[in-house]
C-alpha cells in the first residue's frame, strides 16, 4: 500500500509539505499542490478518510444550500463553487431546496448539525434571524451569496445599481411606459435581490420624471412561465407598456413569448430588457445586464476555503461589477 | 437534550421504532415515519451523527455523479433524486464533471473510495470496465442511469426506440432528405445514448427505403452552440436537407436559430424535431420526443435505497416510456 513516504520520495519533498498539500492547507503554492496530487494519483495514495478527518478536525466537505438546482442560474453557481472545491480537494454536499420550505426548514434545524461539514455556502437566500443564530453556533465559515447581510462574508452583485442601468437604458432610449417583472419580495425562499431591484426600477424613473404607475409593476415569479403570464397581463392594459424590464432574463424570455403571442412585435411595439445573460439570451436576441454567475460561485468557494486555512480571515463583502449588453430587444419606441 | 426517549414518549411508540423511523429503516410505514421525523423535529431532537453512522453502518449520504450540472436534463435529473433521498432523510453529495477528464478520475479513483457513501448514482455515464471493477469493490449498491448496463442496476428510455420515433415521424411527413445531429458516440465523458440514437435514425430511414448520406450525420455536441454550428454546415449543403432529427432538444435549439440565421423558414422550409421535452421545449413550440426526466432521478434514488433497507434486493433495468409531442416545428415538406 502507497504510503505517504511514498509521494514525499517521488517528488522529492518533505512529509509535512506532501501532508499539507494533500490537506489543502495554506503555505503549499499552486503548482507544488498539482505535482502533489498527480503524484498521489499515479501512485495510488489513498488517505485514510477517518485518519485525515481525526487529525485536522476536518470532513473536507462544504455543504451548498441552493433554492432550485434546475434553474441555470443556480446550477452556474453551484458549477463555479464546485470547481474551487474540487480543485483543492473538497467535495460538495449538495442542499436542493426545490422551492419546499418543509426542506429549508430540515436544513438548517437538523441536516446541518448532524452532518459534519467544514463550511457552509448559501445561494441566494436570506437567512432569518433564527438561521442566523443556528449558523453561528456551527462555528463554520459560511459565505452567502447574492444577499446583503453586514458582518457576514457575501458575495453579490450591486443589485440596486444593475436594475437602474437596465431602466436607464430604456429611458434613454425615449421609453416612458415602462413596466417592470419582479418577483415576491418576501417569503419563505426570499432572495433579497427582488427588492433591491425594485428599488432600482422606480429610484430611476423617477429621476427621469417620470410618475409611477402601480398597474406595470408585475409578479413574474422569476420563471419563464411566470415573466409570459404577467407579460400577457400587463399588454392586455389600457395604456399598454412600451418597455419591459425584467428583473431576470428567463422572465425576459417569457415576455418574449407572450409578445409573439399577442403579434406584439419586438423592438418595433415593445422593447425588452433582463439581468443575468443567461446561456439561452444570445439565442433570444436579448438585451440584458450582465452578471458573473459563475464567478460569484468560486468567489464565494474560494472565501469559505480562505477562511478555513487562513487564521487571519475576516468575513469580507464582494460586490461583483454588472454590465449592460446591447442586443436585438431593445429599441427606441415608435412615435 | 432531547432523547430518542423523550420522542418515543411524545408519539407512543417503541424507542426501537422510533428509532428504526429516524434510521429510515424498513418495517416502518411512511405515515409512522412522518409522525416520528415531526414529533423529532418539534422536541429539537438531534442523533449523534457520529453514534448514527456507527450504530447503523451508515452515512446516510448518497454520491451522485453527474456530467454537467448546468445542463438542464442532469439538474433535472439530480432534483428527481434528491427530492427521494431527502424524503428518506438522505443527503446527497454532488459530484460535477462538468465535462472534466481528470474530475472523472479523481471521483473513480479517489473520492469513492475516501469518502464514506452508502450508494452511488451515476448520471449518463457509461463506466469503464476499470471504473466498474472499482464500483464492484465498493460494495455498495450503484444505479446507473441513462446507459444500458446487463447486471446493473440502470433507469434509462429506449434510445433506439426515441430516435426511430422521431425520424418516423419525418417520414411519415414525407421528408426524404433527412438530417441526423448527435454527438461523439465515444469518449471520456461517454452516454450511450449518442450510439443508440444514431442507430434508431438509420434502422428507420433504411426501413423506408432511404439511402444514408454520411454529409447528413453531423456532431452537435449536445449543447445548443454545437446544434447552431452544425445545422448551419448541414443547411450549406448543396442538396440541403428537408427536416433534422436532432437528438436533444438543445441542439434542435440551436437548429432552430440556425436557420432563422439564414433566413429559412420552419416548419415551411424546414422541419426540426428533438428529444427531451425540454423546459424550453413549448417556448420554441419544439415538436420533440419527451422523456419523463425527473421521474429518472426519482426511480434510480428509490431503487438504490431499496438496495440499501430490502435484504432480498435484485438490480432491475428499468426502462420509462417517452411519448412523441407534436408541436410547431415540424410539417409536410414543400413539394
Amino acid at each position: 500500500m502507497t504510503s505517504i513516504k511514498d509521494v514525499a520520495r517521488d517528488v522529492e519533498m518533505s512529509t509535512a509539505t506532501v501532508s499539507r498539500a494533500l490537506r489543502g492547507l495554506a503555505g503549499v503554492s499552486e503548482e507544488t499542490r498539482e505535482r502533489v496530487m498527480e503524484s498521489a494519483r499515479r501512485l495510488g495514495y489513498v488517505p485514510s478518510p477517518s485518519a485525515a478527518g481525526l487529525a485536522s478536525g476536518q470532513t473536507r466537505t462544504v455543504a451548498v444550500i441552493v433554492p432550485r438546482v434546475t434553474q441555470w442560474f443556480f446550477a452556474a453557481l453551484v458549477q463555479g463553487a464546485e470547481e474551487v472545491l474540487r480543485e483543492r480537494g473538497y467535495d460538495l454536499l449538495l442542499y436542493n431546496l426545490a422551492g419546499d420550505p418543509s426542506a429549508r426548514h430540515r436544513v438548517f434545524e437538523t441536516s446541518l448539525l448532524t452532518k459534519r461539514v467544514d463550511a457552509v455556502l448559501i445561494l441566494s437566500l436570506k437567512p432569518s434571524p433564527d438561521e442566523l443564530e443556528r449558523l453561528s453556533r456551527l462555528g463554520r465559515p459560511v459565505t452567502i451569496i447574492g444577499a446583503d447581510m453586514p458582518g457576514w462574508a457575501t458575495v453579490r452583485i450591486d443589485d440596486h445599481e444593475a436594475a437602474a442601468t437596465a431602466t436607464q437604458h430604456l429611458v434613454d432610449l425615449g421609453h416612458r411606459c415602462i413596466a417592470y417583472l419582479g418577483g415576491a419580495t418576501e417569503g419563505v425562499l426570499d432572495f433579497t435581490a427582488p427588492s433591491a431591484r425594485l428599488a432600482g426600477y422606480r429610484c430611476t424613473l423617477e429621476g427621469a420624471g417620470v410618475a409611477l404607475r402601480a398597474e406595470l409593476e408585475e409578479d413574474g415569479e422569476f420563471t419563464v412561465a411566470g415573466g409570459q403570464r404577467a407579460a400577457r397581463q400587463l399588454l392586455g392594459l389600457e395604456v399598454a407598456p412600451t418597455a419591459i424590464f425584467a428583473a431576470s432574463d428567463e422572465m425576459a424570455i417569457g415576455a418574449l413569448r407572450a409578445a409573439r403571442e399577442l403579434g406584439v412585435r419586438v423592438p418595433e411595439d415593445l422593447s425588452v430588457i433582463g439581468i443575468d445573460d443567461h446561456e439561452m439570451a444570445t439565442y433570444f436576441d436579448l438585451t440584458t445586464v450582465a452578471q458573473p454567475v459563475h464567478e460569484q460561485g468560486r468567489v464565494a468557494a474560494t472565501q469559505v476555503l480562505a477562511a478555513l486555512t487562513d487564521d487571519d480571515w475576516k468575513p469580507e463583502q464582494v460586490i461583483l461589477p454588472t454590465q449592460l449588453v446591447v442586443r436585438g430587444t431593445t429599441a427606441q419606441p415608435r412615435t
